[in-house]
């Protein structure tokens, strides 16, 4: 566990964008969703990330969830918003909706589409911190942005206060565990280090990581509030045993048929599928491209939850 | 030369979005490269393409782009718009707009940034296709979004009558090269086949492409007229020396700092300085997190546009 | 076409290299094999390439191919072998082997396997040239090595007399056509840029290729020289007329189930598969971990042959 | 830490190759660095790894490579060798030397520059595990050969007794864990995991890992001997911190000048300069490609070796 004071630590889950059948966002789902979150304890929440389909929605849709998530959170947890476009000027205008609508920081990628090296990245993460009163964490994700943040920018826009964090969802703990010493050894402080990767939270925890944003918890968040809390302790193996119990949950994943889905459709379409299975949210709707779950595939979901002692809804 | 009666075929230049120092879409700009590209002969106009930074641009200076285009062209060529977002319910937002202001066919690329696989993209297009009357072109830019459009679904699509076509840049000319004589195998007629790619318009065309959609066209659209001619007329021998002309007037993307741009900067930075030198647009402009040009690099520039026997503006 | 006098150019067939059932090189085969293409009139040999299965051979059985290439060929056209391992110390005893056995050129790859950028990647073609008096070829091929040579790379080294040629099998038509005027225009004499795309040779050609290394030549050598003769008169339409039936003819690549084989498998299996109908080897063979076409996957390269007017051994 | 019955787990160095400045392979110096390691007390060898340039040294000097460490250890503890080669004929030509030269195992990739699928994959190992007595331990390098080897194949290869264990460097923790529980779940027996990351060896190791095998344990066997017994008696805070330093001093990776040296030469260049520098062995050559330190670089290897606590040779 770090040992810096991060203003944005502990359990932090990219909550999912309910939606009803019709496809618009559903807000009382998304209440009950954050309701539940802050019940088992999380220490924040992360609207509009990859989990929250972010690139689907359109922005009225955005508004809306951004809305739910920081009225239903009533200022009990810091709530963190994604501002996820391809370049600057576009995610300056979500930014402005983030401000406007309450968020506590925006999360930014690195540019897509648009084919940009490191100076552009830096560009790019330089004026949206100069454009905006609120903290910037950056969102380091090279499976959806085909590119990943180095630990010299992120130390160095550390170390000029222009980002709160970083959401790590790269894949590279090499590079990752690289990051927290180097940010230590820099003396920057008040930088959080949060991991992406539900599946390694003890492992990062005990590297150093000042928490976790974790997909999965949207379906179970008192485990990973339990799972914190053990590394906080230092109880690791009671952290592992807790952690092996979710590694084995995230196999909903795997429910939907491989040979035809992907991605996108097995992550989110696995944790909307569960939380309707579980009573949480109305309707297991995802966006197109994305599409429903089959009989087969639910009932592989609805296994897992089982499996992992989670109470299905009848 | 293709043999089939394409919709969109022989010179359709996808126009940049000139911007005025403010960042805001500089209509006179625009109205002027509009009527320089009707003035040499253009078959047609991709307004809001990779050239045109459609990226980066908000919806309401898209709007803005697409309205000073169709209506500087005024039904002289078709205008196609690009519908260029990550997921379906917000391109087909695009498609809206793009319908709402006179476009003849929208262009929209596979999804970016979601995870998908083939089965999703199929799903993306024919979702797209289905709720538009516009004509549906697929636009081929892996290097952009990550992943290639497949011949089979090409192919596939186009018997369909779900695509009216396809841009390719993805740089796969060996693909390009099945893909054409695969439709032409399976007697699919209407369907335009245009290479994306300024440099080897001769050999495409050669191979049976119905057109090209050049970037460079932007800045020497006389050129790339002369150069569909001399195809059209089966004379490749005054085909290959105008094309190599442009190949060397290519040259401009290379002018800026390899080591601090990347290639967004370098192509439509290179496109818009070259329009600025030449009189036509009022500011080389671009967007953030591109950079202006220096004066080394707007001097490079100038040097190529000298050697291609192009006038510059004092 | 050039109009450089290129060392190596016109048609240069990349040999496959028959096997036994027991996986011992074919010399008979191969002999035949050679053969067939002199009577064809091809301009070149390349042994031990991508389709020579070079990287599945042990050194044995790569001193055999060479020997009877080179023996078979008996002076009649240039014989260049391929000398294609993983970096420079292990390359350059292939050179040795090359040297001893009787090859007039060499063709050698950027390092692969070990991780190396552009200042490697120029020492080891540097050193592989210094420590041979053969002529070397660069042989671009990123899909086999992760890494594309670079223009500035391969005009460099061209300009200092190191590289005789270049291979190029990077697919990117693009830079290749800037590669060719690049090579003009800096004055460089005698250099063979020859494309290892055999769907593309006429536009290739068109625009300034000195020849190509088809693998489909394996199986219709007799076409692809027609399509060089056409191209050096200038008679484009009946290029484009045989480029074309070479395409078609060039599915025989898509004979394997796609669910259950790969590049390797679909591109030299349907090569010797062919041959083996054809009469002109004794065996199909592949080496392990590639596997032989069952019958479904035979018939379907029968029919391209068909299709292609070439006259199957019965 | 597993509760397995692995055969290989603890601490395996993949140990350097020292090479003359002629290029020879340096007895002397290896037989000094495999006694180091013994002295440090590891649990096994891994000699011609990626680490000992395996790929860049000759069948002969691979073959005095094994001999030497096969020799010095004296079987004090296994000696795994790597047999790594493109192709399954290759391969299977290397493990016939590592059987005749003495090793205890063999370690294969999936094949490289050869275009292969999941099912030449699963062809090639289960080929090479079926031509040897030897145990075959699967390497999982992505970066090196391009394709990274599925859960499903590791798992179904080691129900199938096929496969004795993996070194994972593949940099994807989260398949790695996941992996793990995969194994348990199948109660596969004495399949060793080990991790090839030296940076996340504490928590790779409380996920369940049978042992690791970093490349920096050249440099420092003690403190990863050190690492490993602390994790294994469970005292987590002492293993991070241990973790910690070894994190600091593979910085020594970063002290080749980044805009001239690459991957490979950063690596393998970093742990023989320093082990030059303490003395081990009695040159740092590396092979062609790469290149020697120069001073400065030098100098930066030496400060983390100081800073590490590690004595500098004068």
């Amino acid at each position: 566990m770090s040992t810096t004071t991060a203003t944005f630590s502990g359990v932090v889950p990219p909550v999912v964008t309910p939606l009803s059948p019709a496809g618009e966002v559903d807000r009382g789902s998304l209440e009950r969703l954050v309701h539940r979150q802050l019940a088992a304890g999380v220490d924040g929440l992360f609207v509009l990330g990859s989990s929250g389909e972010t690139v689907f929605l359109t922005d009225a849709q955005r508004d809306v969830a951004i809305d739910v998530v920081v009225g239903a959170t009533a200022g009990a947890v810091p709530v963190v918003a994604g501002a996820i476009e391809p370049t600057t000027p576009r995610v300056m205008e979500r930014v402005r909706a983030c401000e406007r609508l309450g968020a506590d920081a925006v999360v930014v990628t690195a540019p897509f589409y648009a084919i940009v090296g490191p100076h552009e990245i830096r560009r790019h993460l330089t004026a949206v911190a100069a454009g905006t009163h609120l903290p910037v964490l950056a969102y380091d994700i090279p499976v959806c942005v085909g590119r990943k943040l180095s630990n010299d920018l992120l130390l160095s826009l550390a170390q000029d206060g222009l980002l709160a964090g970083v959401k790590d969802s790269s894949g590279d703990d090499v590079a990752f565990r690289q990051l927290l010493l180097a940010l230590e050894d820099a003396g920057v402080q008040g930088f959080s280090a949060l991991t992406g990767h539900e599946v390694v939270v003890d492992g990062m925890l005990l590297a150093g990581a000042d928490g976790a944003v974790p997909g999965l918890g949207n379906v179970d968040p008192d485990g990973y509030v339990r799972l914190h809390r053990a590394c906080a302790e230092g109880d690791w193996a009671t952290a592992r045993k807790e952690q092996e119990r979710l590694v084995r949950l995230f196999r909903i994943v795997d429910a939907a048929d491989p040979a035809t889905t992907a991605g996108a459709t097995r992550g989110v379409g696995a944790f909307k599928t569960a939380l309707h299975l579980l009573g949480v949210i109305d309707s297991p709707t995802v966006s197109l491209p994305m599409r429903a779950y089959d009989d087969d595939e639910i009932a592989r979901v609805r296994m897992q939850l089982d499996l992992a002692g989670l109470t299905v809804h009848a």
